[in-house]
């Protein structure tokens, strides 16, 4: 470990590079033999685990409930909204037969042709249509409205290019599907998840967000207004992290789905979808990690505090057993998680650098002569700083610690943020100033043509129109047409 | 509602469709457009969560980890072990292209044959082959091991005949997938989990089971040893509720995964893998349910505590409002989930048909009355008694209420399957007992062609080999060759 440790290579000398090693050596995922998947391995799953944990709670306070769905969709539902299936279509992976059976040439197990589908069946990318299909039989009157459902699964996409956690074929994620009597209700719905979104990844994950909506040409397929939350990564690449949809009547019309209004008359269902995947991790790692390995906040981390004891024999080893086991007890009592490596069989050297590699945000390293000052080292992960404490009250200054590190992660991912974002008025400044990375804050005539054009000119994109902030119109760049406000571009994972 | 709760089919008439028309009445789940698959609407999901949230709870408290693995499975992989293949092989739903193109004709939108798999790939009907071809590379030295993995997830099987939470194509399941240095330490973890399954039936869902072990016949395909928990529904009939599979070295060497023992020599990694599925739903459901609808054991129902107020103006109601706060909020603190329902747009009446339709344990309802006496009415959905209890101290007594219907639902289900379990010792006697129902206990002379010679005479199956009881040995019921121990025999789901 402490060799593999050596081997991660250094984010300056290719980031991309260190990205993937750092996945695989903090055993959080792995390549699978199928091709684009990856396996989650138990400690990356685990981190996971808490992010849902989180978010299912804010979907809960803000009054969904979660449900399940069907992972296959009828080829026919995906046709039936015309910019959904445009969007899908080219990544879908189809069930068409439903048996194996043995090769009558005797070479092995092959397709039974004789149990092929009717229609063939997709594997969901994305749950509108089927859902959809469903709410029809749900609703009659605006008395059964609003519906406001999540459901916790995992979505196929067969993409062509694929990256651990940012670009996977199979990912896990949430969606959200909530039916609205209203085009007001449902926007403010959109809104509401947009606001959910932004919380979790600042308060929790401890990344800073830029919230906006997209322009026509990044919305999502079958939506009419698509929010988003952006994060930017340290290399200076943005990276979506969440969305939130308007989808106005659009699914609604495509399945057929109407209600009886207060006032007595049929009218169509306004809808909203939100979704955030296993995508968060990756936006985790590319935050805050450094050239150790992993730095995790402290709010999302499997192991919050790892207490190390350094010990010349047994006697000295069961001394430190007996004084630490209080301090472990008292830590839990305060909800902190807590581990105790005290196993035998690799040396302090080696737990510091497995530790250091996994991000665990506090260290405590406890010797003889510590136990006979009444004292411990406690190193945190963000700065790696380390220092001398009493042993005495050692629990509230490591809670206290905890946030500390949280707080502390979350504004160093602002300040870089910051000092990678500018504002640029001429499309020559520009070209240049986005070759250096981060966000540029520029005028755009609104139009898809002069976003495309950018596009192929310097592969950025059109992050978002940001909702906060400097509002003062201007003119576009390339063009020079009017401009509503500065959008945000940057090139992107 | 209250129409639709009149309209649910007697248990008594018809046992099958009862249990169809509750699990769409009580709103658990009803067919999706998706042959043989469900929906599982928010409040049958809620109670699936319950028992997911347990589950995870008591496979941890067991040192187990949850991970992610693929979705989808090479084909090859699936041949790889003879047996499992001939088990899962009819029933694989096969994914065979990757993308939909316009139809060049005009029809819509059609697979893009230049999109064809080199190997198809198989949606999961269980996860031993992608596993043990990942623990290959996570096994090296007996260090390594025990590895200690569980995952949640969906898997499908095209049923020929489904029915909701029982056998439908997709359902969600857990799946523990462990890698042992020893065939003692795979086996004790085999019957630990086994031990887990049981405590959660008993102690949660409030369903007795049988533990034992399967007949040859009845094994995992690719297993040794399948152990399993047996349940019997109200109409006598029995349902395998979860099962723990000893699968010795077969996966290891079917992928071959080695590692060098403490003896310094290669060897066979040794494996268990066990599950339990949203068919616990149905085990729920038909073990305790009545013509009213629902039951729920209080330690997994999402509204443990209803409170309803009868009123007659807005007075009257503002003065229940104000004092069933307080109540609310001590019952919430004593962890107890409590819905207030004061939603003014459905009658009592209604209500209380609704929330029985819905198996909530225990309704309040308070009139205006009551409140002057300080009362307060208590109804209990196991036995449909009424009674009438002080205001004062009403959330202890609710709480051990609570307690005592946990209790009493599962001393009448135990009194039901014993009343329903005989012992018969011909096969003439056999015949005629297996028409009543339940649980027959019989010797058998431990063949498979018997075992199936009965099967086909009387549909009933060796449910289990029991591991506690009775362990005289005698002679089989219909060959007179000899019998270690009597086995349990019922038709089942």
């Amino acid at each position: 470990m402490a060799k593999e440790l050596k081997d991660l290579t250094k984010r300056s000398e290719d980031y991309s590079k260190w990205y993937n090693e750092l996945v695989v050596k903090a055993d959080l995922a792995e390549q699978s033999a199928v091709r684009g998947c990856m396996v989650i391995k138990p400690y990356g799953y685990a981190i996971w685990e808490k992010m849902q944990r989180q978010l299912d709670t804010m979907f809960k306070e803000t009054g969904h409930q979660n449900a399940y769905f069907p992972l296959l969709i009828p080829k026919s539902f995906l046709c039936r909204e015309a910019e959904h299936v445009e969007g899908f279509a080219k990544e879908c992976a189809v069930v068409t037969h439903y048996r194996l059976k043995n090769d009558p040439d005797g070479n092995g197990v092959v397709v039974d042709p004789d149990a092929k589908l009717e229609e063939e069946l997709i594997i969901r990318p994305t749950s509108e249509t089927i859902i959809w299909n469903t709410y029809k039989n749900w609703i009659t009157s605006y008395r059964d409205l609003p519906i406001l459902c999540n459901q916790w699964a995992n979505v196929l996409r067969w993409e062509m290019r694929t990256r651990m956690f940012l670009r996977t074929a199979e990912f896990l994620w949430q969606e959200g599907h909530t039916a609205h009597a209203t085009r007001e209700e449902a926007e403010a719905e959109a809104r509401k998840m947009l606001e959910v979104y932004a919380d979790f990844a600042e308060k929790f994950m401890a990344v800073p967000v830029v919230k906006g909506v997209k322009s026509a040409n990044e919305r999502f397929a079958g939506a009419i207004d698509t929010y988003t939350i952006e994060a930017m990564m340290q290399d200076g690449k943005a990276l979506q992290s969440g969305t939130s949809h308007f989808l106005g009547q659009n699914f609604a019309k495509a399945f057929d789905v109407t209600f009886i209004n207060k006032e007595n008359k049929p009218e169509y269902v306004w809808a909203t979808s939100w979704g955030v995947s296993t995508r968060l991790m990756g936006a985790l790692i590319m935050t805050h990690s450094d050239d150790n390995g992993l730095v995790l906040p402290p709010h999302l981390a499997p192991i919050q505090v790892v207490i190390i004891p350094i010990y010349k024999n047994s006697e000295q080893i069961a001394e430190i057993d007996k004084a630490i086991e209080p301090i472990v007890n008292k830590l839990r009592a305060l909800g902190i998680s807590v581990k105790y490596d005290n196993a035998d069989n690799r040396r302090p050297g080696f737990k510091f650098a497995d530790y250091e590699l996994k991000g665990v945000p506090v260290r405590l390293a406890i010797g003889a002569r510590d136990l006979e000052n009444g004292t411990v080292e406690v190193m945190r992960r963000d700065t790696l700083e380390k220092q001398i404490e009493p042993l005495e009250g050692i629990e509230e200054f490591v809670k206290n610690l905890l946030e500390e590190i949280q707080e502390n992660i979350y504004k160093k991912a602002l300040a870089l943020r910051e000092s990678k974002t500018r504002t640029v008025d001429t499309y020559d400044e520009f070209k240049k100033e986005i070759e250096k990375g981060g966000f540029i804050l520029a005028h755009w005539d609104g139009t898809t043509e002069t976003e495309e054009k950018i596009k192929e000119e310097t592969k950025a994109t059109i992050r978002c129109i940001p909702l906060d902030g400097d509002k003062t119109p201007g003119v576009c760049m390339v063009t020079g047409k009017p401009s509503a406000q500065r959008v945000i571009f940057a090139r992107n994972y």
